[in-house]
């Protein structure tokens, strides 16, 4: 296909009836700058090879083991082997296959959260570091410009000093017992975490809410739930959670609010305004003032900052969606290798998301007492 | 006026430059049934008297002091004193007028919340009871009908069991320190009682709640803040809390939210559905299901339940707001005095609010700590 | 009832199971300003006695015919009798009681259209301009304050020179055949006029359009239809037009929209910016520019103009809505009476309004032809 | 890159500083199934083989001359050559490449309008049934699903027989004078057509309006302006319609609503219900009902109709937006093509869609007479 000397990536995970995998092959290739040229797609080996043959790979190149891909394209020329490799695993394989890759010298772009506890995680971010090599995590979220432009408000002193922060992502598809691919290994500690609900999708939250106010979470009280009989994690919780520099605020997540798809949203006030946002809505962003007519900015707009101008493919009122800011993920990562910009802030993150989960489960476990998130 | 045979009211503060007044008279007389007759608007004499001149009212039953007024209003003919008092004054005064009004046989429709604190609304509640006559408190947005079709719809079990529900009211007025009446006097614990937001708004949404899913809540973990320097009371707070039955949720009120006006809202999933209202849009229910699509449920349709078709004044499309929601709130208040329907749950309600506000104060207190909402 | 010396009105129609008559009470009533003193509610004598008795009225002021109004209430001391008549019966006998009204020296408030047609109105004005009083027109929803806000921000150049306007008002209720009284003297040409959905509706768009703009509307060429077998009168219709100074536009009307309820909406444009607003959702006013974020205006704020600020009677964020519009229409025309303001536009927009339904008829029965409106 | 057996594509324009050249392959690419071969990007010979390189197309296949391009890939291999043309011209070179490329043997996806005039969209027709090859024009809204489902519950009468329509697209961009290369062809006769706005967007909403209600617009009354001086063709107009059977509409298209961005929207209401729908907001779909509430149908559900399933890529409320929706217009012509399913409607929408645009003209310039559409 199309594009300018790619970068060339392969994925670890991803094989069919795998949703996740597909949506980053989507975003990957949206802009045609990034490219698979390799996978271990399924340990089924008739799965794994069916993926690739749909994806047009060549069959040498897609692999029934992990190592052996690290290995095998190791050894390949460096102008033809893969250079980053996409963890799409559910995940209790996102470490070992990160470490994997790291270790043979890959950077990497892992599905979130980073890893199935902290204690992974502070040792994967020492490989990391070791490495020098690039760590991203697919925070998707975080692609939407109106993010980065909310956070640049916030930054500029545009709301003022922040105080209160409401950060929600609700869902309802878990609302009953469901049996599918998706939701079998979501509920499952072994292969999920400590946390169902908080670790899958409470980590957004939270991370939105770190990313948009640049101050971090350093304490939570948590009451997390599980609603549905039989299901062995959370798939309901609440938070209240306090930040650095007085800023207070509530953290929800929940998988059984019947009907709700995929609300994300994150409102913040600061003493002299604020800024409110949801993914379902992606395309504008409210902003509140004390004196004026709030106001609704708007994706696309020549009035944004020039620094996220280049994060639009379309003009204002053509709604750009879910798979475009996959692809903008996707597009920031290949340009840290690219201009070998080093490990950006995936480890940090990656990190804070871990602890987090931590300290939701310890706190609730601890009849919602105050904990601290430590990292 | 014009109005069958009226209802009769006098009340006790609303003098001017105090809104709250204002708005319960324009609630009373909206439907032309019942009759402001006589008042103790304020214990500034001229205040007393000027008010009441405006309002058209004899000067001989203008009284600068409350018990003054309920004295000469009692030793009027049954067909003229009044019948009932409305208390608009700051919360301090709430039980000494109502434990007036009571004692000299005169029903009482009171401001919330119903009194300084618990102990005074233990004392009250045995004083009610004791009186046989009717209390009401204005919790106004239970006027809205779309509230109370909220709740039908629950108790009929069309959301099935609940299980989470969000309740916020978030307003931005008291985000810098500001001088007025208004303003004052709540955030003075001496007027005020022990909580500044939580007592003035975090009220209406635990009664929405408690409404609205007919369960009782029965604990919270709470962290209320000071946000604006030199302030007495919390401008801000959030709460988990556990209702009956296993309901969970989250409680936030705020009046340091810059920009946001007067943003309640509750939020209620069930095992099989949900359901969404804001105050600043009353005349839309959303309603949401697992199979079927999200519905916009509509005050004054046809397909409402009988019982709510009484309180629309207007065909659907007509928006009725705050007054005619208060107006209700008057009404049915009327229609228990005339029914002599007896307490109503006004006496309920106000115990619930004020151990509610206790149990706030106490948990935030207490380093968050889960706190028992005793009644 | 409470109030300063009040404005005293009497009614012509409104009595038992006539929807507008009772809003137009709601409305006077609402701040307790306006007097209903007298009544030719109904020539049933039942209907209205009891309409009268209901409203608590003196017994001897409930008149079966409106010229007997129209006389006993002249011999009337000058300070109890009525001041002004408000007339909501069917159209058709807008003309006889205004006309009755105005030569027994009384002020009138008419429910729209003004007359059965135009030349009625021609023949009303001159006797309106003769009698030297107040004539209103109850065009309901420039009671809303953010239309008037419109208004000003347009005269003000705020979106400079005015380009293309969008006017529509739309419902459902007439979707099918409807039998009620509503429905039936609406559709009927002898006492509705030359237009159903147009003569009913349309005017308020039109009227709304005129208002905000500061400008006519000269030419349309409209297409009015019958979409429900056996209805004589246009359930249907939309018109370009064109408006002073180079102003374009589209105006719809519609009674049989499934599922509509009362969208009156306006939208206008000039060379440097746009403002929409929309009746179900009164509080706010979107305001655009060409570089700017959308802003949403919202009632009761403090940054709106002074001069709309007493039109307010709750802060940001308490809905006002139909009922309290209505009322600002009320209170304005009382203002008028009291300060002997003489004939405010309510004769202009009366004469324009009559003229708009017959250049729409005259265009649609001319296959669509522009059609000058001549007044 | 990735992909099952691909179809194979060439692109006529899109050269650097084109926009709808860049989406068309955004569009092409996003599913891996649909491969960008060869381009005559620009006769500018450095900007076309810049264009290619940055596409990583093999220089040889990047052609100055699109009849060179016909020629040189009609020598290729089959296996290996271009198998459709897309045409992302300025209008006027639409037919000449059209026919060229047909001529040749090859599939047409051509941007709209799909001629200069109705005679050349006449002449090609012809062509296209001779050819025997597939014709699509990228009406790109109609590859948004929640367009399909409308399509479907009107055929299958869930809203009863249809009555009224109306088709709107405002935009602002154009408020003002414009130098911009967007601009400059779109408000030149000789490369644009007889109509600017209509033909660039109003032919949207035509295209639109009879898709959804299956329909054709028989009749328009229309009045087309020039607002901003200078200008040769019309930046906003209106139109009167009516459709087969008895359908009457409005539509509307403006470039000069300021602060608008690309606001298309459709309301279609029948006997029994209606259906409304943005294009800012695709993933939603209002159904109204005479005697329920509103229902709101999102895109990406599991109870909307089986047949659009395949056309959502991520879960409901993970936004899908324009590109996607382009994306299926690719992938539905890319279907035509491997099925051999012929000439799909590509050929009547264009003919329909041109005739409209000579419609207006001709009634905007016979003072907005009636004027058939006629094809």
């Amino acid at each position: 296909m199309s594009g300018q000397p790619n970068v060339r990536y392969g994925m670890v995970g991803g094989g069919q009836g795998a949703f996740i995998g597909y949506v980053h092959r989507l975003a990957a290739q949206l802009d045609g700058k990034i490219e698979l040229v390799c996978g271990a797609f399924s340990r089924d080996s008739d799965n794994c090879r069916q993926t690739g043959a749909e994806l047009g790979l060549d069959p040498a190149r897609c692999y029934i083991d992990f190592h052996e891909m690290m290995k095998a394209e190791a050894a390949l020329p460096e102008s033809e082997r893969m250079q980053f490799v996409a963890i799409v695993t559910p995940n209790h394989v996102h470490y070992p296959v990160a470490r994997a890759a790291l270790e043979a010298g890959f950077h990497v772009l892992s599905d979130k959260p980073a890893t199935l506890n902290l204690e992974e995680m502070q040792s994967l971010s020492q490989i990391i570091y070791d490495s020098g090599l690039a760590y991203g995590l697919t925070h998707t979220y975080l692609g939407y410009p109106l993010v980065s432009v909310a956070k640049e408000i916030v930054a500029s002193g545009g709301i003022g000093k922040v105080r209160k922060v409401y950060a929600e992502y609700i869902q309802g598809w878990l609302a009953t017992e469901v049996e599918n691919k998706q939701a079998e290994w979501r509920t499952d500690p072994a292969r999920s975490g400590a946390s169902g609900c908080m670790g899958d999708i409470g980590t957004h939250a939270h991370n939105l809410a770190e990313y948009v106010t640049g101050k971090r979470m350093t304490h939570v009280a948590a009451d997390l739930t599980v609603f549905v009989d039989g299901r062995r994690l959370d798939d309901d919780g609440s938070a209240l959670f306090r930040m650095e520099d007085g800023v207070k605020g509530t953290l929800s997540a929940s998988q059984i609010c019947v009907g709700k798809e995929n609300s994300l949203s994150l409102r913040v006030y600061g003493e002299t305004g604020g800024l409110e946002w949801n993914q379902e809505e992606p395309n504008s962003l409210i902003r509140t003032y004390a004196d004026r007519p709030t106001e609704i900015i708007r994706a696309g707009q020549g009035y944004l900052p020039e620094s996220v101008q280049s994060h639009f493919r379309t003009p204002p009122g053509h709604p750009e969606g879910y798979i475009e800011a996959f692809a903008n993920i996707y597009l920031e990562f290949a340009e840290v290798i690219k201009t070998n910009g080093g490990v950006k802030a995936g480890s940090t993150a990656a990190l804070r998301g871990m602890a987090f989960i931590e300290a939701l489960v310890e706190s609730s476990n601890s009849n919602s007492a105050w904990t601290e998130i430590k990292t």
